[in-house]
């Protein structure tokens, strides 16, 4: 199989551009032989999303930024711990869409036993415990850490924070049975590498994990490419961004007007 | 206790006038005296919401509707069934915000031992089954039942599916143990009056719930009308609706700048 | 909607006076216009009901009461945490019948995200986890906690215990991300107000919620009042109180002899 | 181990006399060498519990019936699918209490994968439904069946039923997995042994499982004979039976005062 | 009933005889009258399974011991904490097949209210975890613990560890809310017997369970002893321990060949 | 990244030859750019594993093939939906080892909303839903179905019963909400790619899943390749085959001797 074509594309929720390019970094340090890059940082929205507030409206956000795609994509990438508007997007666009933390934790299950998630700081706790349970591997969690200081630079927690992030990777193992753990959130990033001398589970970056997730998930749903699997029926909307009204019309310029049809109920599919 | 000062908004997330005012309707019959109902349609959007991708959009918007608010309400109904919103919409305003699927859920957990959903179309089986999975009722989920047919014009399903609709209801009863019925979306507003006579489980009008729910919930609330309870810290943003991005960075009109702190661990409270 | 002819019942599963008083004078206090209240002390029974096998004599003794009741309440609120006979009464009487632990903590799930229960000794902690249970809402459960210190004196522990209610409260917030506390158990009725200046989460008094929720309830239940809903069918007894033989022989003076019937299949209903 | 001292009583919680002694024959033909059988029916309440309302009220019974024992059992049966009472007879006596329907499901569980339960009536299915969670091995049962017709004569539904739940019990292995079925009520006592030689999974009458239960329990708690393990702390009361008042006020001629304590934190134990 | 032919086989899927002879010894003083035991230590494998990785080659051991049983035991005990191999034994030989932790669990389920387990160390807690999931009983279970020590002689931990060992009890009783504790693996046999003065929690020792659940299991599949409900077809293997192939095979000595079919679906049964 | 060094080693645990070959047909035609594919047959065992009593026996028998490894591979596939053995293979060897089972269910939930298993016969069901309970994915499983006849002969059941499966799969979309359909089981091998043109449901081969899986996991592990990440302490055995033996006792040829340790507390780590 020809690995030549496939063409990821990284969309950052946040607006802080360094963040795209600190993560378009750890992408490309693992992107495959024959797979190209292509990243958008949030054109509004905040400058890092930290909660479930922001999170919805990032969401919407994503949702413009995949509609506004210069290309179809071999697959996109939704790089923000939480996946803001994943599921949405897979039920409107007809390529891949990958969230980073959903990456992260199915990647986990096939690599151990239990994972766990560290960040840096405990604001995240309830919305990345409801990430879990969205996903739905509740029951492979051992827990989530953080440190217990407050640290508001985002640009040098991993430096700042070193240590503690170390001891909460460490207490994850020891006292909650982790044999992988998460690094999540943008700012840590690359965080892993640094980690992995020093501890022992099996460490995760989730926008690692997603770069390899998306390329494996591109090749499953490559037969699909012409649209099929894409279940939104056409809707006509005022007021939305034009180019997401049109995917919501069914006027996407990559949608296919006829999936096939084997049986016709009364259920999902149309006249 | 004086109920005289209460005042609900009612917001749709969907932009047909015609579906506000039949809920305003309904709304109104069941109105306690001495509550006032205002209401609001959405200013963008979808005619009408039916599955995930629209709801995050109208999620969003319900956002800037709460936010574009003309005054603080003692509570706000988000009536469209799935709740678009509300939980991003409780931690970032000072008041309460009911989503019209959690009040009918809680109210008939309260009223019976198990629950079932009856809409007017297959279509929403998989959100909704997600909706009662968020407000974390499954235990007391009885299932979700949809007439076969596949009937599109809103307006009238009420008397084209009349028949299929009891039947559905009295097979949540018969074959799924259910005591009681939540008739849901907003097409079928008022139709919980019409199947009362005629079938044997309670039925219960989502948004006659999120009537006497909101009024309830406010009355707890109450204390709290001076901003405690709010837990977002102030956010700056860019691109966003003026009157949401000032609602995010702290700005709202009604908002209170400093709620008391007993403890400051380097947890949720701040400087 | 005239809520002047609505009336509230509430029922102390307990024997002690003093805390059907103050539970009266908490529920008073928060009265909407045109609510009376009424109350009743078990006429036998125990003190103060700590557990679950005082709880199975005591909800037995709550359907003796609901079935002496003077007049037929537009609702009924068992006003003891862990909601002894709730369940039964609903099956067995035809108007509702609410618990104030359910009332709470559905309560919570509409003014946050995760709620704990804070109750005044470590006793109560198995009991009360499996009142979460059977509310079926542990999914939105954040956890429990109780003074280390077991005192004994129901009378003064408001006072006497008053730090270290506060800590477990804000302990609650801190360590378990509960953004809504409810404070559990007669003993603590009123305890809420007292606190409320000093922690951070949304405190909810169980019988202030039942209060609310019972009103809520009773106007959902109200076009059943003539009996419809009601799912028990008439059985013999011997042995037992008149009044409740009564009402399980189906004499009850407000039960309605003929539910409609729609279908007639083999499961529920019949001559 | 000599098991000549076992004495096992099988208390009836239903007041059908007919019952009782169908049930003891059932008994006395599994009762393993040296093993006595003791039975008592409920001196008041219902001629067959058959839902939890009713349930309540045998289960205050039942704690009655076993305040009146005439001697401390080896074990005691609560001889009612559905258990009335076990929990807090548990908290409450010296000597294991067990229920059939947990000892028709624990055994079940070992003899093989996943359970179903069949019962004479549909009108049995929420209420032991709730019972397998209350058991909490959910995740190994595999459904309920019960004939479609309605039969009130509990005296003859084994012959008036019979090949309508050797289907039922054929449909739980065929369509729901099922390598055990229990066949639960009262009425169905030794239909087990009928249905044996006619189906295919392997079948558990819950009286059976009850009395060789019962003595592998009795056996496991032997060496708290002397009072260890029982949780209540005395409490006085009102109005209660007598026997049942004396064993709330920890006056029950069994009980031991003074149970060790290693630790004594401020939790459970006492000063 | 008569139990003079009752005959336990007792296997330990460890390959340590010292450990065999330890649990034989605390397996005979609880032996009930007319009860045999008889017991196979593993011809090959590991000393003390200590995890999963083990526990599958010990479970595919299991399979060899028991195909090679000298004759048909009333029922086999598989005596390794962590029940190697007992869900495929069930569906492959006509005789039932118990573990020690199972047995543990449900019969703790039916002395008390939540069961914890107790081990020598720390290493156990994500097996025993598993362990507790695979018999369906996480609702029970009120958690793991083990001394913080790491001792790795297996023939002293119980004096070696004895005060921590009474620690973890109390500990399981007064912050976990167990008021039963299991006393896991094999080199604690016996020292339920030794902590029970000095510990309030009912303890379980689970060969002790082990025992008297085989009798009562016995009892119940004894209609079955000629080989109805084995699941298993008849399928050829190659390379396999030539008893266990015939047991595959169908040749096992006390195979039924043909069990009884009333309905016969495209499903399991069949010609 | 360079892949051109990743070799994938997949392992039929099945003894039929003809079926490995089927499977690296099925995994060569999707073999990404630099990937090479070695296979193995299971060397003793069952033609064609169909339960679990069987995939016990398979389970050691991989770690045995395992072990048994010429060289260690870039991730090892355990081809045999059911994954016998790699939660086991996972501890002990210091290489990802992939199972064809978790593979598709992980990559369905990135694909899709809810995922449901096709087979091509009902005596699948149950083992296969045991799979999902394992994998952790129960919330996102939307059912199992199978054609109602039971067709033996494994190498033709994808034209024997083509019209069956495919309407299996329909109905799992239509009834049972899943857009993703998982056709499992190696006699279907290949048979998505059949219908993919012909029903609506994303399809996934799960030889094909876990090819792309492989690739990814072995990209996330590749920085533990010197044996980091391996939990399995030395243990030495006895009568097992020498080189899984030898891989048991730490003596595996790849096995790095000394991973890093930060802390060493009681628990998992320490000499």
């Amino acid at each position: 199989m020809e690995q030549a074509s496939l063409k990821l594309l990284l969309l950052n929720p946040n607006t802080t551009r360094s963040l795209t390019e600190r993560m378009a970094e750890t992408a490309g340090a693992v992107l495959p032989a024959g797979v190209v890059l292509d990243t958008a940082t949030a054109p509004r929205g905040f400058p890092y999303i930290s909660n479930r507030s922001e999170a919805l409206v990032a969401g919407a956000v994503t949702l413009e930024m995949l509609a506004a795609r210069p290309c179809t994509p071999s697959a996109a990438i939704v790089a923000a711990f939480g996946d803001p508007g994943i599921r949405a997007a897979r039920d409107l666009f007809p390529f891949p869409v990958i969230g980073v933390a959903e990456a992260a934790m199915h990647s986990a299950a096939m690599l151990g036993d239990r994972f766990a998630i560290v960040a840096f700081t405990q604001r995240m706790r309830g919305w990345y415990q409801d990430c879990v349970e969205e996903v739905g591997l509740e029951r492979r969690f051992a827990g989530f850490r953080a440190p217990a200081q407050s640290d508001e630079r985002l640009g040098t927690v991993q430096t700042d924070l070193r240590d503690a992030l170390l001891e909460c990777i460490e207490a994850c193992h020891i006292h909650d049975g982790a044999d992988v753990v998460i690094t999540a959130g943008a700012p840590l990033a690359g965080f892993a590498d640094i980690a992995r001398g020093a501890t022992k589970p099996i460490l995760i970056d989730p926008v690692v994990a997603a770069v390899h997730q998306a390329v494996a998930i591109a090749a499953l749903r490559k037969p699909y490419a012409n649209g099929l699997g894409a279940w939104h029926d056409p809707k006509t909307s005022e007021g939305l961004d034009p180019a997401l009204a049109d995917q919501f019309a069914g006027k996407g310029s990559d949608r296919v007007a006829d999936p096939p049809t084997l049986l016709r109920p009364g259920g999902r599919s149309g006249p």
